[in-house]
């Protein structure tokens, strides 16, 4: 019965509205204001910015007597989108003070309402529709937030020398492992993409044929254990395993180790996460690496990544599951001895997996019209595909579909990466 | 009586340093934590760096059982003083969330209490002056830092599309003016430099001779109607009337007017304070150029600015008295028509001068010992000297001998200039 | 016969090694020191740069009793092998006076004459194999030199306010078009690559097979005209037809039209050539544009780059030849009349054209071991692949399989673009 | 007899020109191209541009019939007077490789023509003088832009691995000094600044009176054996000696010595000369040091530099003679045994000398009108005086007057310096 779908939608938006919420409350207000580096945004942006989003392209579209709640938000929380109009540099949005964290609650609330409000009185089921539609996307909107929100306060607190925690984390049991295993997968002329069955972004579509020659793809992804092996046999230090943009970021920026590895006062191995400083786990995935190292990784060891198409083939076999958002611990765990197995793990959860691909356009797609044409199409280019999600993402915003991406260099979120190889 | 001279430092101490609190009782928590330009430091940086200045340079060297606050407030804290050791670097004090607001004013609290009971509990009379001297000079300290947040809070702010307001402003009276007035001095041999009376910066000594030809100095500041006519004529296009350094900035920063002067929705002038945006009153004194726009007027004009020797020489027939920090106007103001004689006004207040002088050692001069050494002397390049105190200045930290100096590009300070020229 | 392969290895070789020097016959010495821009290399570079690539990949390794020329010449003209060593830096080729231009000359003179020999004295056919094939390998790496050579010279004259000439241009007989033409194509699963035979890069195998649908190809490529109407549609000052990362370089570069295009006296557009400033042809391939241009221009016709698969699967009917170096033009030119037809033209030479994929290494490849497995494949990042040689490529330098590469922002190599869409 | 002076005027022009024809005779057409820092400019610009100097302010203001050699070169040759006009940015010197050396000097034989012709047939007594004084000018820019083809040819042939040498060098015999020697001055109401006899720049008027404490000053500047004292106690290593902008180039650009020291193989210190790679003579004056170098050094010894006045004052009783650019030795050289002695040596010649006052206009100074304006005033402003010529200065050029300025982090100039200290 519509009725109850509709009350679902509501519930939904609801959940996940307040999910974002629980997130934000171990943080004091000094907290939401800082930008420690220019891809991380304040917390208060964040939660701002998705409101501001059921806003722009909800209310303003489609509610008749809607009152803005402040006209200059759309300068100061617009992203990125062109069509809209100007907006606050995004390297500055850590330069404003105001608007207070209480008036960007208050902003929420409002929004909430007034979205709720909408929900109940279109009757136009053609619009109604639209509103759904648009409604559901803003919920997948705010989840990819609140993966920013935790990865962005991951980092701020990382600049300080104080090194703030922001929750509690506990042990988790873990099991060594020896030898990299492989699935082998025949390939062939397979399909990906989503069949429209269901939410999914843009870039997602058409499903469409890509011929995949026979490969196999590792069991699990590479953990610190065996990445802590290329460090010491030098791995930084030596060119031919890097691509050469990878080689002069290495140089540049002199790294030595993935984001968020300390060495502590012994010359062992520490690693910063959401619960302050820890010992390093060997027999976790490696995270926080860029797709340059995790490419120079795969060279070294004689493999290489999965394409992205490889990628969704064998996941398609895998349920959805695995060490997500929901479970709070906010940092990818080790395997338990007993799952070990021939078979695909964590291929969800955990860490987003670099593939070798670069972000394109499927073939046939058609990118959405209007200001969300922007949401996904104009960043292809200088991109790489990541997969899977990770332990900073909502388990109900994972699909085997789902592209995520990010420039080759970056690594303030929660990536990883699973070795594949030729099958001859 | 000694024992009064002691409390009246305990007395001074604590109503400067009440003073400090006072200034940010308009602010927000968010407000303290932002940075939006290398220059300007968050309000948070300023009251935990000021109570750092007490704790390191006099706590630690003589107060035997001092428990320090947090370790990590050295680094944290320390502005620039390389012998005391690192310290985050200045254009990074905004990424830093933590402390909190809270913690750092339970710190100031920590702090004033522990120097009172140093300064009570001392009794060898040696280490008792070296105290006191050193809580003056912490007094002192702390009033630059007075007149740093106001200038800091104003910068700011004025990034913020939302133009927040830090106090109200009442309108002040203002008279107009015809041409400017000069005053005749004759020169000769003259003495300039701190005679050792009272509290000084080490960079105010000695007192030395100095021989200046015969000068004019105007009666007061040059206004916001006389540089109006500067920009009319096109002074920001004309290459001849810059130095050559000059000439450059105002180039690549595209400078057409003062900082925080705005054009308005009828191509009228609009100025931003902190009281807000205002219509630009052309009677007060112009605020917040450069030195290299002062300099540049003047070239304009056919005169020049006024050597720190001919200022100082100058000031030393005029009362210390005017629009200081102590009025809460926070703004140069016009003068009042009967003030408006033929002699020298506004010396004092409203807004610092700049002089033709760069920032130099005095013949003879001795730099403090130890960290403190570090305070002025290590400056003394690339920068000019101002004069005479502003309206963010607190009255009883001006003096005739006081030497100010920033760069000859920044203008986020309250910073104007009085005209000179020689006799024939 | 072996001795006649051999002999006509050697003379290849000289003639390949001669075209170069014909191409520099126009320069002054001066002409050979400068780097106009960091992507731009000093002629004398590039004659040194190709001899020291014979020098150290042949001669150091093959021939027993090789006297260096001078050891310097490893550490100055070596372009970018890290496993041979330090090099001087990329965009510090044009600080260097030493070695003389006259003893760049000498150094070809005395390695084209150790080649010769190594060719002649190698007896055993296993080593005799090899270094013939490296011969050919460093033949085509003359050539692509040759290409920069012009590309490079060209954009050092530009810079020039004299707008010096390199050579003489014959006025070309030029033709209207009317409307874009369109070949279909109906794909399925086809195969791309190099199959063994004859000389190719490692980036260019294995043969591969790809699965395409249906589309259409442009039989030529966009004219100035087309351009112009973009331009004139104000296409550079809407964001929606620009990838995020091309609108940034757009707004940065205050991009108005590709290189070489100027604005005439009276408004009319004027084209920069290596033989000096022309009126725009408006049915000339349009050139020097970036990927992003070609992009954006595509999305504001509603049509797309072609993948690099749908590039050389509709190339592989196609003869080649065209409008290359050999002809002496260096610069694209319009159709004949009688040529236009529904079929491909000017697939090959005119203008390099971009695809819509990023460099990446094909299923199943294997980069070449040691120093030359640099040569292609750690460029397989944030590159985009371009297709079909232009007018400044050696004719027997083209193979359909041959893929060319720059970053999406570059544009002083001669590249064009030609169509494509979805068929329906 | 007037006739008489103006050949001599004539022949001291060609003269000096010819000085310049002989100092470029020892390079190849490439040395005269190439820029290989910013601050340093090609041999063909500064020969052409002092042409152009005579071109522009004497040809073109004053001959009637006065036909221009190329329009372009205005924009091309004009150094910095921005109201002759716009001009190549300075840093963009280097990529111009027309015209060629050849034409440059073609045009350089043309205007000296041209000048002759001029000086002959200008009758008017009155536009003679202004002539006359004009070619004077000319002739002092000439000669300092000597002394800059020196500077920048020692440094573009430094950054070359090939370390060329421009020209042999004689070894100098040395002698060891012992304890630095101070002479005594007393100070007073003194006499500074050019009385107007003779050509003397516009900075260096008028002649004025400066009060001068006592104060003693070295009789021979610092040396390399002092200097390396400096280095090996960690000078640049601690802070406590630099000023503040001085310590942030020392970590920026990782100085560890003067510019041109090389560590040997074998950890002894080399130095590259115009005559290559030499060993390091102790006992020469320690050159190519910055501004903050020298003022580091003097904190760290107890001493301080000089101001200007000091040293003029100082200069008045000592002879103008010493190793000047026409020795021919390109390098400052030890003192002879005999010659150390109580009084002041080496005040001109072998090195430019810090001192430490900020370059400002003296009282009462009138800059020159028009262009030439330019020519000093406006660069008063983040420089620091160095006084008495160098090894790379024409000895006729050197005057007691003369006020050279670099900004303080400089070292291109052969700079180094004299200790001073307060009497009591
Ligand atoms: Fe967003
Ligand atoms: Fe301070
Ligand atoms: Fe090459
Ligand atoms: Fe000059």
């Amino acid at each position: 019965m519509k009725a109850t779908k509709d009350t679902s939608l509501a519930e939904r938006f609801a959940e996940v509205r307040d999910a974002t919420m629980k997130l934000i409350e171990p943080l004091e207000i000094e907290d939401f204001i800082i930008q420690s580096h220019e891809d991380v945004s304040p917390a208060k942006w964040h939660i701002a910015h998705t409101t501001w989003f059921f806003e722009r392209m909800i209310l303003k579209e489609f509610k008749s007597d809607y009152q803005e709640f402040n006209p200059a938000f759309d300068f100061l929380f617009n992203s990125y989108y062109n069509t809209i109009g100007p907006y606050q540099p995004r390297h500055q949005r850590g330069v404003l003070s105001r608007p207070t964290v209480g008036q960007v609650i208050e902003y929420r609330k409002y929004i909430d309402e007034q979205i709720l409000e909408l929900l109940s009185e279109t009757t136009d089921s053609n619009m109604k529709k639209k509103v759904k539609d648009l409604i559901g996307m803003g919920i997948q909107h705010e989840q990819q937030h609140q993966e920013l929100i935790l990865m962005d306060i991951k980092y701020n607190f990382f600049v300080n020398p104080l090194f703030p925690t922001y929750a509690q984390m506990e042990k988790h049991s873990v099991s060594k492992r020896d030898e990299t295993q492989f699935v082998e997968f025949k390939g062939g002329l397979v399909e990906i993409g989503h069949d429209g069955n269901g939410f999914a972004f843009d870039n997602e579509s058409p499903r469409h044929k890509v011929w995949i020659e026979p490969f196999k793809l590792a069991t699990s992804p590479v953990t610190n254990r065996e990445y802590l092996e290329f460090i010491k046999a030098d791995g930084y230090e030596q060119p031919e395993y890097w691509l050469s943009d990878g080689w002069s970021v290495v140089k540049e920026q002199n790294w030595k180790a993935p984001l968020y590895w300390l060495k502590g006062q012994e010359e062992n191995w520490e690693i910063f996460t959401l619960a302050g400083i820890q010992d390093l786990e060997l027999d976790e995935p490696v995270s926080h690496v860029s797709f340059y190292e995790a490419d120079a990784f795969s060279r070294w060891k004689g493999k290489r990544l999965a394409t992205e198409a490889e990628w969704e083939y064998a996941s398609q076999s895998v349920a959805i599951h695995g060490n997500t958002m929901d479970e709070g611990v906010y940092h990818p765990v080790a395997s338990n001895s007993d799952s070990e197995s021939e078979s695909l793990s964590k291929m969800f959860g955990d860490v987003w997996e670099w593939t070798a691909s670069a972000y394109a356009s499927y073939p046939g797609s058609k990118p959405l019209e209007g200001a969300l044409g922007e949401y996904n199409a104009k960043f292809m280019c200088n991109q790489m595909i990541l997969r899977g999600g990770s332990c900073a993402t909502p388990l109900d915003h994972i699909r085997e579909t789902y592209r995520n991406f990010f420039p080759p260099e970056k690594r303030w979120q929660f990536s990883g990466f699973r070795l594949a190889e030729d099958q001859n």
